[in-house]
């Protein structure tokens, strides 16, 4: 079991607004068993749940859920339950990880805006799943590396104006930004470089941190450094969730087993 | 007097639209007489005013509006009339020129997209007035050498597409530069190179020219060769306009004095 001190020290990041319990499986899965023929044993997932205060029946009906919308396969080997990612889950998961997993960006890092014909075939969604943040009617930003709509105006410049960032900023999700960078600052600062986790905490603490920074950073796409700011909750969150994840490494699920199984 | 040949040759541009009076004054100011110091007399003035079919009552009527709204002095020196631009006919006159006389845009010649800031304090007129023309709210497009209005974001880029440079192709005017194209084609071939003119003639063929080219290029700005469309009747006309006013030089207006005065 985790200790009473860490239950304490994570519970600012838990309360940070409905934890669907569906959600949070695909947040640790993602995290820790996304690799090929990665699996997470049921008394392992328990031992996680249970440590993320979600209770038995909680869990098994998320479970059961998405094994019905094709996220996650189980099977059973002896006594003992194998779950994993489909296929279809493993792709999702895997897609979504550039993003999520993404380093803080550099401002020394290139951008461009473009500008795409009036003929209405870019819409903003696409626009925006493509990695480009909306900037005017028909003008958008993102960073350099990604490749612009056809037949768009391609183009870059060098000083960036002020209000060019405050306009390009993710305005509706800036309160859960700012309350994520509270919750993280007090976990950096509650669980410094040195600190000794169980496997089953780190796990747990991974988890918290990837389920409510993937809530945040999925719903728009990753402004260049240049274009950033540098001072905005965003970055600022950006910059704890990497370095607290290198900070506490993905542990060794069979740690979790050996310790937590009988608990 | 002109040749009967050279008014026919000349119809087409003569009759391109209405040639108010002392409009046509300030272009033929504006052409041979912009210099500090430099004069019409009135006997010049009388006969290239004949030459571009302008009655003497009609010139002396033109010429009196031209005084009183501040364009243009007149003293007498002995028996002949000394008329030439004020100093505010001057500093329009020079301040409107190199619109005028530009050369032809060049393809490879640089240019710029600028975007203002939202606060609203840049509007379309006065950013005409610098030089850029609008390609979307917001957005301007420009040559690189021009100023851009402090804080906005100065983009270039490398490829453009063509619906760029359809949408801001100035559309307003098109129709009056196809006429005008018509118009300067005809008198390309009429008045081929190696044409020996009269000074009276190259006068008035330069202020038709002059005269009708102003009237469409002051109502928008240049665009750079890049954004622009080779093959538009704006270019084209542009072509012709450098063409034929190399072509036919600046005359000696003391030559119209002596072969012209007395007719």
């Amino acid at each position: 079991m985790p200790s009473e001190n860490f239950a304490e020290k994570t519970a600012a990041l838990r309360n940070l607004g409905p934890q669907r319990v569906w959600s949070l499986m695909i947040s640790l899965f993602g995290d820790l068993a996304q690799g090929s023929g990665d699996v997470i044993e049921g008394p392992v997932l328990s031992a996680i749940m249970a440590a993320l205060d979600v209770k038995p029946e909680a869990a098994r009906v998320a479970l059961h859920r998405l094994r019905n919308d094709g996220w996650i396969t189980s099977t059973k080997v002896g006594r003992i339950s194998h779950h994993m990612l489909s296929s279809k889950g493993r792709d999702e998961s895997i897609g979504a990880s550039p993003r999520i997993y993404a380093d803080p960006p550099d401002a020394g890092e290139g951008w461009q805006v473009v500008i795409v014909p009036g003929n209405g075939t870019e819409d903003a969604e696409q626009m925006a799943v493509a990695g480009f943040t909306p900037v005017l009617p028909r003008v958008f930003a993102g960073p350099s590396g990604i490749i612009p709509p056809a037949d768009s105006l391609v183009l870059t410049g060098g000083n960036v104006p002020s209000w060019l960032r405050d306009e390009i900023q993710p305005s509706d999700v800036q309160p859960d930004y700012i309350a994520l960078q509270a919750s993280l600052s007090d976990l950096d600062r509650a669980l410094p470089k040195g600190t000794a986790l169980s496997a089953l905490e780190t796990a747990v603490l991974r988890c918290l941190i990837v389920h409510n920074w993937r809530r945040l950073v999925l719903k728009h796409p990753l402004l260049p450094g240049a274009l950033g700011d540098t001072r905005s909750p965003s970055h600022q969150c950006h910059i704890m969730v990497s370095e607290l994840l290198a900070r506490f490494p993905r542990p060794d699920l069979r740690k979790i087993t050996l310790t937590d199984r009988t608990a």
